[in-house]
């Protein structure tokens, strides 16, 4: 039997917010971001194992809030790593037995439950499901950064993604991966997964699934979910 | 004598949006999206010369928006050709002299006064000046994309830049970069100077300046003018 969980990472303490409410806690229409971000797990599904990694210093933060909110769920709380990298691999740490596992930041409240499902079901036959949108814009890569007056080359943008999470795996798998040693090339699972050699299945998913990083991003947040409340 | 131009090209009659206004027609806080993109031009410099490329089933539109709106500016209109490259192209055909040409989307209306001067004073010194911005998220390239199963690799995200505009040039190397034939893989502007062998240097954009494509996009816009309003 396998079972399904969501590894969400809540690890940075916001630092370049220029707010001192870690990012993940912050207000969006009436509770924390990190709340939205979890109910719409539970939307999906009831049963689902959620494995929560935050700094440790958030925690006791994160209990008051959920006694304020009444967010009453059996979440298994992890503490944080040093990087992203290594929160993730301590959530993994928790997770035994056969499993799928979403991997998905704390700050993307706009998933949906269609899209969570959906990772499931990729995963569950691909190995890997991760989302993933194309770019709307022109695209450039540049050499020689360091230089004054970098060169750049145009690019057919057709070929390229924008990489969101979740990020879903056979659980063997990405636990597996993760056995590697840290690198700043790491920036996501599915480059870890992709390093121990394993196949990458990208699935779409979508523009408003934004990852909330600055003030701009929480007002834009706050729009996209009142148009979906009026739907 | 150098004259400053801006090109603004408000070309597509907005058949993704499912709404009957050209996206560039429809109301952002209480006027037209266009018309904002071309105040703040006129925000950067009253003595501006204005291009406005319009579809030709467009004009009678904007005419009676200017009149409603009482817009009384010195703007010249010129037809819409069939993509934007034979837009630009019609727009370059009416500037003459010395110039420097500022090519904007006009459903850009979030570019400031700021990062317009800098693309001028810039391109004076380059020949070119792009706006741009680095990737928030990872990104992935993508193999083989017919296959069901696409293979994709992950990247270096900060060797890659997202394009927006303004993108501005030197009068003489715009116009003489558009003397080539068109083809799809000519997405931008910069695409066209650089097939053309001229240099082409970015500087930072921002990522408010969003292009509004979907209606999603007009409430992102909202909010952040909101934002900037309440400053």
């Amino acid at each position: 039997l396998t079972k399904e969980y969501a590894l969400i990472v809540a690890g940075g303490m916001g630092t370049r917010f220029g707010s001192p409410t870690p990012k993940q806690f912050l207000e969006l229409r009436g509770k924390p971001v990190l709340m939205h971000t979890l109910e719409t797990f539970y939307r999906y599904s009831e049963n689902i194992n959620i494995v929560l990694v935050l700094p440790s210093e958030a925690i006791p933060v994160w209990q008051s809030l959920v006694s304020e909110y009444g967010f009453n769920h059996d979440i298994r709380i992890v503490n944080g790593g040093t990087s992203r990298f290594q929160s993730v691999k301590n959530g993994l740490k928790v997770i035994h037995g056969q499993a799928l596992i979403a991997i998905h930041d704390g700050v993307r409240p706009l998933v949906t439950p269609e899209m969570i499902g959906e990772s499931f079901r990729l995963a569950a036959i691909h190995g890997s499901a991760i989302a993933s949108v194309p770019l709307k814009e022109s695209l450039r890569v540049v050499e020689d950064q360091d230089k004054a007056h970098a060169r750049s080359s145009a690019l057919d943008r057709s070929r390229y993604r924008i990489i969101q999470t979740p990020q879903t795996f056979q659980g063997d798998l990405i636990k597996r991966a993760y056995e590697t040693d840290e690198d700043q090339t790491l920036t996501d699972d599915a480059s870890v997964a992709e390093r121990a050699g394993f196949p990458i299945h990208l699935f779409q998913g979508s523009y408003e699934n934004i990852k909330i990083t600055t003030p701009e991003d929480l007002m834009i947040a706050d729009a996209l979910m009142r148009r979906t409340d009026s739907l």
